[in-house]
């Protein structure tokens, strides 16, 4: 809210300072993502760019790379978009229409293992036991069952499905409002937007008491094109750097966070983080 | 996520049939806000429209009625516009710019009162020991200290401010994304965006490197319009209806969500609410 004049001009100082962009200004180590873990979502609305997660969603990772490379998704529309809940786009497979493309297993969450990249961020959070980030990340974990899963942050890419376990196919959904936690544990949650939540937030909405579902054609916003980022020559290839949870600099910045000394706080807030208001926005270089 | 089919049938069918706008299909009791708490606000990209709150912060209204009154905020840029966070707007008095505007004192939270119209949400929140509902807006509250705040949820107007909590002039900002409660009891929070939101969606962003500042004027989204609900013509002002939240209609659906049993849920989540992931839109009859 308050001008932070002198620490915005050492950034852009600092930037214009920096030729190498895995040392950014902020301080932070960043990593690049790998081609195959990339999609590149293009809409008139802009470009966005999401980071699958084969280690929490194996098979959809796999269902849905193929799809994209066999270019399944280009022209299909965001069908079913409710503000401050999802955009829904697909070929509508989850509303009934015939598809033969075969379903995905449920993989809803993986066992806890010790080995994982953790990084905790909140106990007792009031969804799960704990928090935390794996590989840039939001998951949430229980202890006593052992068990961690990706939580449903704004950005966070999933599979929709109908009303059993193993009935998503194609259709997926990005999350655009304030986390809906609830379907933590009961989804397919394959990926985030890391690059154009902005161009996210500007696909067409639908009637909230229609469910979200837009009839007409000419009202829903399309895909232009899906592709893996393995599938674009690297030559056209952009760069995508995310922040690298597994660093010190990203748990000094949570730190910071979850502890508020800033004179501006007249009020101290509480010593807590949620998981999903981290800023996590990766950076495209051309 | 999954085809409610039969649901929305019946909901358009009981739309259809409904000829009381106050009676919706939706089983909710609706309220009409006042004009003088209304706030139309109107941009290229679409109407968004605010209902204020007197109750909570009383001096903040006052200055900002008066303002919108005398078409203050007509033509003025979000000059400050980070995704996920906060859209900023105003004459960019904030900015240390010269304003013979007088300054607001802070009226962050008021005293607790055991009068005022209380839907507890949730106790032990993350962030407060209990969320609520005051007349349709998200607050948290201090049972020890006997406080109450308007809690920075997603669609919360409030003013900017500089350093001192008494500083707050003429430049308000909405929250765009995950809940910023650590913004709770430090900022003069004065009203909702009750209808809109994917409008303000549309605001066109700054690069969060520089602090969401927009330097370039043709890259700001502008304030068209601001009106206040009662200099509207009554021929020309619409209707806007708002869940009741003292409405039992309303205690029974966060009931629903609080608990969920629907057999879509392959893991039942825990029975606890995020007083932010309500939905609350309201309804603009013309």
């Amino acid at each position: 809210m308050t001008r932070i004049t002198v620490f915005w001009l050492l950034t852009v100082l600092a930037a214009a300072l920096s030729l190498n962009p895995a040392c950014a200004a902020d301080g932070l180590v960043w990593r690049e993502v790998e081609p195959d873990r990339l999609v590149f979502l293009e809409m008139a609305e802009g470009q966005v760019v999401i980071e699958l997660s084969p280690l929490f969603a194996p098979r959809t990772v796999k269902q849905f790379s193929k799809l994209a490379s066999e270019g399944f998704y280009d022209g299909l529309p965001f069908y079913r978009v409710i503000d401050g809940f999802v955009a829904q786009g697909g070929d509508g497979s989850d509303l009934g229409e015939f598809s033969d493309i075969p379903l995905i297993d449920a993989e809803f969450e993986i066992d806890w293992d010790e080995e994982l990249p953790w990084l905790e961020v909140q106990r007792e959070d009031l969804f799960a036991d704990r928090t935390g980030f794996v590989n840039g990340f939001a998951v949430g974990r229980d202890a006593k069952e052992d068990r961690a899963w990706l939580t449903h942050c704004p950005g966070v890419v999933a599979m929709a499905r109908n009303e059993g376990p193993n009935t998503s196919r194609t259709d997926f959904y990005i999350v655009i409002g304030q986390a809906p936690r609830y379907l933590d544990r009961n989804m397919n949650v394959f990926g985030r937007v890391v690059h154009g939540m902005e161009v996210v937030q500007r696909i067409r909405r639908g009637e909230p008491d229609r469910n979200g579902i837009i009839e007409e054609d000419t009202a829903k916003s399309r895909i232009r094109r899906l592709r893996l980022g393995s599938d674009v020559p690297e030559e056209q290839r952009p760069t995508v750097l995310v922040p690298d949870t597994r660093d010190d600099s990203f748990s000094d910045l949570l730190d910071d966070r979850r502890d508020r000394k800033q004179k501006f706080f007249d009020h101290r807030p509480p010593k807590v983080l949620d998981v999903c208001q981290v800023p996590l926005s990766g950076r495209v270089i051309r």
